[in-house]
């Protein structure tokens, strides 16, 4: 079974998960089809997904079946389990929890579309719906502390299936980089008496070099400190500590920045493999004035030495300021096909997707 | 010019190196020839390295020609120059500085071995040597605080050239996470008066279920809270905080645990990519009583996603235990001809290897 274990130097939970081992990815060539040889989250494939947890669907569509919009699943080889127990435990140094949580899965959609880009703003927003659904709904759980959203796209970005997906974690600590973020957040808080977001977000439209998209409510910003090329940070301009705080009004508008903002980072990358993260705080009954939730997209472009690895020095040959230029100035247009979408082609017209 | 920006958040430093943008390096395939279409680090090939810095040579032999045995060079796309100014600025919330210090290349032999494997523990204590000189040299320059060293091996793992080789990077600022790690084990100092990483020694040993070696001066071990599958770290037994604070003894005897500890590896996991990384502290004229240098060892098998990179959760389907009793256990036999090697052949025979 799944445990949490941590580093006793500098305290990051690590899951130690041996039955992830059986997934389908084979180490060094991930592949886009499941293990029945097409691909299970298109429609009329439903049943090689674990059942169905919710899912938007038309009128008298039942579950399970076709007729979806945007589908949340178990994850089939979840790297946290339900069923486990917290079961906080030490042994010498070291500490260890039993690795209870919750692992789902969100189709983005009933077609083998690969990007957010492909869909309507108004889809856009259903996935958006659907994960402030899932996570208010875990939340009640009690033994969960921290709920995670995050999506790979790409095989250089760890995706083992091609069709669009976000993944769900919940968790009984929160995760050591959103750790590390509320920790840093609240000693400027502590000193400065403000939120370091909201600082950052002011400063940032006053320069304007590093800024992508400034929308009413929105802001898509290159970081000053970015660690990888055309890394991007998409905030909330209201102060909020968390994702699941997002209103109706709010989640109209970030469906068509964050759909554009990925539509830019596809055109001036040609297509890139990429990891987007929401950083959002640990349940609370209350707002933290110091933490301030954000979206982070990091394109996968090279690979990572230990330069980065081993001592977390990241060199990007490509400073934000630059990447911001590039990413304003694509020219917005639909999508040429890619090799994957031809993949995709005949993989339709050989039969195996039905 | 390159420049340290620091993340306001979470302190981290990020190398903004624009100039890195040239070097020879394809975003999806690394090539495993320099940019003349020859190995720039075979013997015979000097003139396509800049000037070197120190050999290791047989007696009459002179600089930048044939005869040596490791060889030590500027990095020809440095991440950081010695000629940058420190100039520390401030800019609203952010934090810059120059992006001075050293960047220099250990070759690790003259033939175009891949491994240190393929080395006699000699030759591989000599390579130690090489970087106990350079680090000894180089911290007489004041204006730098921490030199690292580290090595990529395999495309996989950032590698841009093929030929044995390590890096040293000397900086102004200690690396993000040697920084936590000093921080972290401070912490555990200031409350139990212990070396955390002295007392984990301990415990490894008497546990033994994470031993891969045990030799009288070092310990070979898979971490509690392993990142990665067959994730390694040599620690010395004697305490010292810096790598440059070793011993002849210890050096003669880490030659032959450091070979034969990257040689288990290769054979338990067929030759895989790997970063390897000293973890030494900062220079300082006394000895840090409660930090520990060691090497980690951590091989590439599978790529990263948003979990680890984007939360800082790592999920590792091998756990440590396995790792170690799977290293331990790994019949020591030379190589086999690996493709590697077979390309290299070829390479040869067809005249571009001189």
């Amino acid at each position: 079974m799944p445990e949490f274990r941590k580093d006793p130097i500098v305290g990051r939970w690590t899951i130690i998960a041996e039955e992830r081992a059986k997934r389908p990815m084979p180490l060094r060539q991930p592949s886009y089809l499941g293990s029945e040889g097409l691909c299970p989250f298109c429609e009329g494939n439903e049943r090689f997904t674990p059942p169905e947890i919710a899912a938007f669907r038309g009128h008298g569509a039942g579950p399970n079946g076709t007729g979806w919009r945007v589908r949340a699943v178990p994850n089939r080889h979840p790297a946290l389990a339900i069923e486990e127990r917290l079961d906080k435990r030490g042994e010498g140094v070291y500490d260890r929890i039993g690795g209870v949580g919750a692992h789902e899965v969100i189709i983005e959609g009933p077609e083998h579309h690969d990007s957010l880009s492909c869909l309507t703003p108004e889809r856009v927003r259903e996935i958006l719906w659907m994960y402030r659904d899932r996570l208010l709904d875990l939340k009640n759980d009690t033994r969960f502390v921290h709920g995670l959203i995050f999506k790979n796209r790409g095989a250089a970005a760890g995706a083992t299936l091609e069709h669009g997906h976000s993944q769900l974690l919940m968790s009984p600590v929160t995760p050591p980089i959103i750790e590390q973020e509320i920790n840093g957040a609240r000693r400027f808080f502590d000193y400065r008496g403000r939120c370091i977001y909201c600082d950052i977000i002011e400063q940032e439209l006053g320069d304007e070099r590093r800024i992508v998209m400034d929308s009413s409510q929105f802001v898509v910003y290159c970081p000053y400190a970015s660690r990888f090329p055309f890394e991007m940070a998409i905030a909330p301009k209201r102060h909020a500590s968390r994702f699941d705080q997002l209103t109706k009004g709010e989640i109209d508008e970030l469906g068509s920045v964050l759909r554009e903002a990925v539509w830019r980072l596809e055109l001036a990358l040609d297509d890139p493999a990429y990891n987007s993260v929401i950083h959002s705080a640990a349940f609370d009954p209350h707002d933290l004035p110091h933490y301030h939730w954000h979206f982070e997209i990091v394109p996968r472009l090279a690979p990572i030495g230990g330069l980065e690895w081993g001592a977390g020095y990241f060199v990007n040959p490509v400073a934000p300021e630059t990447a911001a230029r590039c990413l304003r100035d694509v020219e917005l247009r639909p999508h040429a096909p890619s090799n994957r979408i031809e993949w995709r082609m005949t993989s339709r017209q050989s039969g195996l997707l039905v």
